[in-house]
């Protein structure tokens, strides 16, 4: 059979992922792990493919070797892209998709049980998008067992990337500084919104002979709302042209191998208004006090109030997050679900630790994204990108 | 504030909507319902935005305009993307996000407990993917009741299409003609498959000066394995050249304002074997059954019996149904999630349903996708694609 091993990580890597895994997994005082989330999934095993329309798992039991769980077509699927032999592969008969009479987390249930792995505590992740309410209630039922919320423990295990996940992220951070300068090549009044997010998915996908390598499909769309409609912040787009006069920030990531490096920039059609100007002093003197305090040992509540305390100067209240951890990720969302930058959070920042420092402005009349994603190091965090650091001004 | 109305249907219509599942509500004998599935969402109430990675819904009490229930930051998307009025837009603050303390759906208990919608038979998608084993426990715990699974009541609503809903449907047709005419131009040995990508998106976002549209993105994005990983239906693609003597099936849609025509066709790159030209005869053989038998009251199963018997002819078995109903979706999945085309079920078609006759096979080592989008008509079946139904032979 074809492997398909351009997404695989080594073997080793595999392993320490795994046996970090379990470390937490005993720490938790958790016997049977269950992890519904395609990126939990890719990380564990090198599982890819766009099939988390249906249930699947991966499940690691008190010993030996993980198990995929999902839908029989998809096991071929799974025999390709993963480390994974064919025993450890269970999978469902197509009479359970998306049926009203039978669930394939009672099939899974009844697979755990021929294992042994029905007893003891098990944990679920509760609050997945890919794992419903009606998925666990069949599960619980067929195990006779109330199932753990593990919500977030695997999410954890992936926050310190590897020396091999840095240089994906590198590689995601080469195509996004590709898809700006294309945009601020493209982008002028009277072009058509659809059409300027054909020229982004090129930038974000061709392959480039110099680096030796192509892109994959970022975890969300571009976003690009303009005017006052980027108060909102996740409006997609329309085919109306761009107009004179008003400000559109680019919401995007480059993406390498599901790995992501976000980055927005703002560019205004025209002569920019005041707002735009104090916006981008604001943002960008609270970026650098944010990234000044961005230091292995400080919190992810540093990085917030350092940003935060810059914004109060300049009278602007944002009432939100500024950022979050990112790396490997699949749809809806390329954030890992962990820790957040916003005050509160006590979460010690660790060299190898990746976010998007999300300082973007959604106010009531316009918004303003100007923004990086960063590695924690031992010294001055690594801003993974470099596109120009201000906003970007056509006619 | 600027409205965008380009998605917006009319007033009219949402009332017919809001009506038909007010109808299905109380046969079921549900007082209040709860849909978080963001295509559901859009259908009840026109909003959209990227949003459906933290915790959503619209709600319908017993009486009055549905509310909407989102993030603070989202509620200028629903603002701007609904015909909702202020008062019907709840939303929770940036602390409940992705917390490991509180819970939007705490939020959303003591807003429904407030407007006295706390009681009698509340509905929830308990089988959905935005809703989560946590958001239930919470709800229930924080309403003090037990809830009510009603996943799909809306989808079943949303079978039959209106007229305006056809035509956005036929404007998807139109853009995924462009983009298998676009894969047939341009695809040959040698070219990377994230260079075709880019040509696929390119032709299914640019606006058409004839057509005066433009695209949307499509809910899944481009699947195209080749060669032996084709037996596997779900992988995507990488940065490689594509082969002389491999096949290779395009599952794309078009996408119109959220409304989807799926539609695949397969490509050999050299001289078909037998395996490609057998399975093409089967095919089409079998599209053509099964479509004589997509009339108005025959049922789902139906087709897939016309289609499965001629496969049988052919020795040629397929484990998994054969087509699923389309129409207005978000990611991960462009069907509808009620009935199937598959053996037992006994939907009966009406008029203005839509499906994909999905007749792809995944076999041991290839597979070979050749489909139609239809809408169920008083007399034959509509195709609204039209792409020549046979296997792309290049060299």
């Amino acid at each position: 059979m074809a492997i398909i091993d351009t997404f695989r990580f080594t073997d080793a890597e595999y392993e320490n992922r795994l046996a970090r895994t379990r470390a937490a997994m005993e720490k938790a005082g958790i016997d049977v792990l269950i992890t519904s989330d395609p990126s939990n999934m890719a990380w564990l095993t090198g599982y890819d493919g766009w099939s988390f329309y249906v249930h699947q798992a991966v499940i690691i039991g008190p010993t030996g070797e993980p198990v995929w769980f999902g839908r029989e077509q998809d096991a071929q699927g799974a025999l390709r892209t993963t480390y994974m032999a064919e025993a450890d592969i269970i999978c469902y008969p197509d009479y359970f998709v998306q049926s009203s009479e039978r669930h394939p987390m009672d099939y899974l249930a009844a697979k755990l049980t021929e294992r042994a792995w029905h007893t003891g505590r098990i944990g679920v992740e509760m609050d997945n998008y890919w794992f419903s309410a009606r998925g666990y209630r069949s599960l619980a039922d067929g195990l006779a067992n109330d199932l753990v919320d593990i919500t977030g423990l695997v999410n954890w295990q992936r926050g310190i990337k590897s020396p091999a996940e840095l240089d994906h992220m590198r590689k995601a951070a080469r195509i996004v500084e590709r898809m700006h300068a294309r945009i601020a090549e493209k982008v002028e009044p009277g072009m058509r919104k659809c059409d300027l997010v054909a020229d982004i998915y090129d930038a974000a996908l061709r392959y480039d002979e110099e680096w030796g390598f192509g892109g994959d499909y970022p975890a969300i769309v571009p976003l690009l709302p303009s005017g006052t409609d980027a108060a909102a912040p996740h409006l997609t787009w329309d085919d109306k042209p761009m107009k004179t006069g008003e400000g559109t920030f680019f919401e995007i990531a480059g993406c390498f191998r599901r790995y992501h490096c976000p980055l927005s920039r703002t560019i205004f059609l025209g002569k920019p208004t005041q707002q735009f100007l104090d916006a981008e002093k604001a943002v960008l003197e609270g970026m650098e006090m944010g990234l000044e305090a961005a230091r292995a040992g400080n919190t992810c509540e540093d990085i917030a109030n350092a940003f935060f305390d810059v914004l109060r100067k300049w009278g602007i209240t944002k009432n939100n997050r500024t950022g979050y951890p990112i790396g490997l990720s699949y749809p809806p969302d390329w954030g890992e679900r962990t820790c957040s930058l916003r005050p509160g959070d006590q979460t010690v920042l660790q060299p190898g630790m990746t976010f998007h420092f999300m300082t973007g402005l959604w106010l009531e009349n316009f918004g303003f994204e100007i923004t990086e994603s960063i590695a924690i190091t031992d010294g001055a965090p690594e801003c993974f990108a470099d596109v120009p650091r201000k906003l970007l001004v056509k006619n």
